[in-house]
C-alpha cells in the first residue's frame, strides 16, 4: 500500500469509524458466541501473497464485530468507562505517523518534553501541590505511564529501593534479601487486584487492611497494622491508598493516613484511576485533600477524561527517588542530555501520547472537560434516584461519582439470578462486585454519549427483568 | 467535536500523515534546539475554553515538528528500525475507534481470540516447535506484551515462581525470602540493558556471561559460571539469550545453551527483539535453530515487521507456568469463560494489537514481508562493501542483519569526533556502541522507504566528513 492508496484508505476508515460510533446502540453491547468462535472463521495460516484491502474489511464485519463488547455503546455499563474522543483519535493518528520510540530526550525531544508539560497541565488543572509540578526547576514532575498497574509496580519498587537503602545506612551488614524478606506494603482489602500483583513482582509481603463501612481506610485501622508489624520485626515501608475503588468507589482517608505513613517512613502512594478525573471539578477536590503527604499519585484519563487507552497519569514528588530506582547507561542510548531522558516506567520504549493530552485539552478546555464529569455524575444519581424509588431494591454504597452499586433486597443467588438475565438480554452489559459478602450490581456511567434517555431505559429493562424473575416459583 | 467535523478532520489528518512521510526526507532528520526548547512555545496552562482545530494543527508544525527526530526518514540509522506501514496505521485507527480494554474474554472476545490466533499465524511464520503453538488443544501459546522489556521480565518472574515452588517440594522449610537470596539468572555480558532491570525488578542476582569474539554466548561459558555458583550454594534458575544484540546483532549459541539451561532446570528465554523478524525468511531461520528447548521466546515485529510500536510477540512453552505466576480473579473480572482471559504480562488493560498483525499479515503477505526483510539486509550489505573498500575504515563485527558496525581505523577520540560531525551535520542520524573497549558506530538500515541511493548518499556525507576531520591538525 503506498501513500496514495493510504489517502484513499485513510479517508474510508475515517468514515467507517464514525459510521461505527454514530451507530452503536444499533449492536447488541455484549457478544453472543461461545469462546474458540473465531478460529473457523479465518484460515490457520498467514497469505503467502498479499490479499485485497476490500476483503480485510469484509472480515472486520464478518470476522471481528460479532465478538466485540462495544466498550462506547451507551448500553455499556461495565466495569469503569475507557475514555474515547475524536480529538484523542486524531492526536493518536499523528502519534502512529510520527511513530518515534521515547526512551530518552535525543530519541525525539518533542516527545519527552511535552509529556513533562502536559503533566504540569493536568497536575495544575487537580491543583496538585507545587512539589509534584516539574516547571522549569521542581523536583517532582509526571510521567505518563500505560496503566495503573504500572504506575503501583514503579512506586513500589522505588519504595523498596529507597527502604533497603534507608536500613543498609544505619545497618551496612544486612543483606538486601534479609531486609526484603521483612519489608511490609500495606493496601486496603478493597484494593485492585493489581497491588496484590506488585507486591507479588517485587517480592516483599502485603498486607489488607480492613475498611470501615463505607469500604474506606482510615487512620487508625493501618496505625494498628504497622504497629503490630513493628513489634514482630518487620519493616513497614509502603503503603498503596485507592481514591474510588473498582468494587464501590469507596475513598480512603488519606488526609489521616498521609501523616502517618510520613511519621513511619512508609511510601504513601494514591490509586485513583477512576475517580482522580473528577479532582478537576472544585466540588470533588476535597476528596484529593491529603495529597501533600503523597510520594506519588496516580489516575488514568484513559478511564474518564476523554483521553483513549493507554494514559496513565503519575507523579512523584522527587523525581530521583523513580529514577534512582534503575539506572543503566548503555552507551547507545548515552547522549549529552540524558537526564531530560526518562526511565520512569517498566517498558524502555513508548508512544506519543501526551498528543491525546494537548489536543483533547485544548479541544475541550478545562470547562468542557468538567461539564463532561458532572454529566456523568448526574447521570448516576439519576439511576441512583430510580433505585431508591423501587422499594424492592437497595443502594450499596454511597454515590459519589459515576457508579451505582445496587442489589435486589434478598438472597445473593437472587441477584445472580437477575444479573444473568440482564447478561443473556444483551440490551446493556454490566458485572457485579462483592461488598461485605453480598453479590452487588454495579452499574457504572461508561460512554461519552450516554444520556438521561438511556439511563431510563436500562432501568426499565431491569426492572422488567426482575418483574420476571419474581414471577418465577421459586423465588 | 461531533462525528461530522471528525470526519472532516480526520480526512485532513490522513493527507497530513500521508504528507509527512512522503516528504519526510526534506526534513532535517535530528533536531537543532536545545533541552526544554518546549515549555516556551505553549502557554503555561491548559486553556479554560475550547480553542479551535486550526490553532493546535498550527501548532504541530510550530511546536512539535521541529523536536522530532524523524524515526521514517531514509536518513535515520539509529538505534533499531521503528517498524511502520500504512496497513499497520490503518488497523491502529480501528482498535483506538474500538476501545475495548482486553483484559478477558468477556471485555471483548474479538481481542483475545484474535491475538490468540495471529500469534499462531506468526509462530508458523517463524517455523516455531509445535509446542509454542496454542491450536486448539496446546499448552503454550503467544501472547502480545508492549515490549521486549516487558517479556523478560514476565519470563524472569515465572521463572523465580516456578524454582521457588521446586525448591520447595524439596525442602518445604526454606522462607522465600532465603530462596530467593539464592537464585541467580544469567545473560551475555552484551544482552540490552532492560534483561539486567528485570533481574532488579525481581529482586534476584543476575551475572553477566562473557562473550567469544563474535560477542556471543557459547555453552562453555555458561557451563563454567553455572558450576561455580552451584558449587558455592547458589541456584541457577534463569538465562536469557539474546539472538540479535543490540550493540553488534550477534547470536547466542542456543543450540549449546538450550541443553544446557534443560539439564540445570534452568529456564532459557531468548530475546530476538529485532532479529526475529527475518526468521519468517527460510535463509536466516537457522540462527533459530535450538528455539526448542526455549521455555519462552521473544521477538517485536514493532522493530522489524511493519507493525507499528506497540507490539512484541512472546510465546510460552507452558501457558501454566506464566499464568500460574499471578493469579488473581475478584469478582469483577469473573467469568464463566474466564480461562481464555490473558493475565500474561504486568498491565490489566491492553489495546486491540492484533488487529494491526491481522491487517499488515493479509495486506503484505508472507512474500511482502520477507521481501522487506531481504531489502533491508541487502542495503546493510551494500553498507558493509562501501566501508570495506575504504582502507581508513573497519568493519567491527559480521554483517548478518541489517546493522553495520564500523569506524575508523585508529583512537576512539577520533571516532567520537567522526560521529560529532555527523550528530552536528544532521543529514543522517546514528549513535554509537563499545565493542571490546572500542567506540563504534552503529548503521541500522531504519525506514521502510530507505533506498539504495540514501546508503550511497550517507557514506559520501560520511566520507566527506572524514576527510575533513582527518584534515584537522590534531589528527
Amino acid at each position: 500500500m503506498d501513500a496514495a492508496e493510504f489517502r484513499r484508505r485513510g479517508k474510508e476508515m475515517v468514515d467507517y469509524v464514525a459510521d461505527y460510533l454514530e451507530n452503536i446502540e444499533q449492536r447488541p453491547v455484549y457478544p453472543d458466541l461461545e469462546p474458540g468462535y473465531l478460529r473457523s472463521l479465518i484460515p490457520n495460516e498467514a497469505p503467502a501473497e498479499p490479499e485485497t484491502y476490500e476483503e480485510i474489511m469484509k472480515d472486520v464485519e464478518r470476522v471481528i464485530m460479532p465478538g466485540i463488547t462495544h466498550w462506547h455503546s451507551p448500553y455499556f455499563y461495565a466495569y469503569f468507562p475507557a475514555a474515547s474522543s475524536y480529538p484523542a483519535m486524531l492526536a493518536d493518528m499523528l502519534c502512529t505517523a510520527i511513530g518515534c520510540i521515547g526512551f530518552s530526550w535525543a530519541a525525539s525531544p518533542a516527545c519527552t518534553e511535552l509529556e513533562t508539560v502536559m503533566m504540569d497541565w493536568l497536575g495544575k488543572m487537580l491543583q496538585l501541590p507545587e512539589h509534584f509540578i516539574a516547571g522549569t526547576h521542581g523536583h517532582g514532575g509526571g510521567v505518563i505511564q500505560g496503566t495503573a498497574s504500572e504506575a503501583t509496580l514503579m512506586s513500589l519498587l522505588a519504595a523498596r529501593c529507597k527502604a533497603v537503602r534507608r536500613v543498609q545506612a544505619s545497618n551496612s551488614e544486612l543483606p538486601e534479601a534479609e531486609i526484603f524478606s521483612k519489608l511490609v506494603a500495606y493496601t486496603s482489602e478493597q484494593a485492585h487486584s493489581s497491588v496484590e500483583r506488585a507486591a507479588l513482582i517485587g517480592g516483599v509481603m502485603m498486607r489488607k487492611v480492613p475498611t470501615d463501612n463505607s469500604y474506606a481506610v482510615g487512620g487508625d485501622m493501618l496505625k494498628k497494622m504497622v504497629e503490630e508489624d513493628k513489634a514482630a520485626g518487620l519493616i513497614p515501608f509502603y503503603f498503596c491508598a485507592t481514591l474510588g475503588t473498582t468494587p464501590s468507589c469507596a475513598f480512603d482517608h488519606i488526609a489521616e493516613l498521609g501523616p502517618l505513613c510520613n511519621k513511619e517512613n512508609m511510601w504513601m502512594h494514591i490509586d485513583a484511576a477512576y475517580a482522580g478525573s473528577a479532582f478537576i471539578c472544585p466540588e470533588f477536590r476535597p476528596l484529593l485533600n491529603g495529597v501533600e503527604y503523597a510520594d506519588s499519585f496516580n489516575f488514568n484519563p484513559h478511564k474518564w477524561l476523554l483521553v483513549n487507552f493507554d494514559c496513565s497519569a503519575m507523579w512523584v514528588k522527587k523525581r530521583a527517588d523513580i529514577i534512582g530506582a534503575f539506572k543503566f547507561e548503555p552507551l547507545y542510548l548515552k547522549h549529552e542530555n540524558q537526564e531530560s531522558g526518562r526511565h520512569w516506567q517498566i517498558p524502555l520504549g513508548r508512544r506519543f501520547r501526551s498528543l491525546k493530552l494537548w489536543f483533547v485539552f485544548r479541544m475541550y478546555g478545562l470547562s468542557g472537560l468538567q461539564a463532561h464529569i458532572r454529566k456523568q455524575v448526574g447521570l448516576a444519581k439519576e439511576f441512583e434516584s430510580l433505585v431508591r424509588a423501587d422499594k424492592r431494591f437497595e443502594i450499596c454504597a454511597e454515590v459519589i461519582m459515576g457508579l451505582v452499586c445496587f442489589r435486589l433486597k434478598g438472597s445473593n443467588e437472587l441477584n445472580q439470578d437477575l444479573l444473568k438475565r440482564i447478561t443473556n438480554g444483551r440490551e446493556i452489559h454490566l458485572v457485579p462486585c462483592q461488598l461485605s459478602s453480598r453479590f452487588v450490581l454495579r452499574f457504572a456511567i461508561c460512554a461519552r454519549t450516554t444520556e438521561s434517555r438511556h439511563i431510563q431505559q436500562a432501568w426499565h429493562h431491569i426492572t422488567q427483568l426482575t418483574f420476571e424473575l419474581l414471577q418465577e416459583p421459586n423465588h
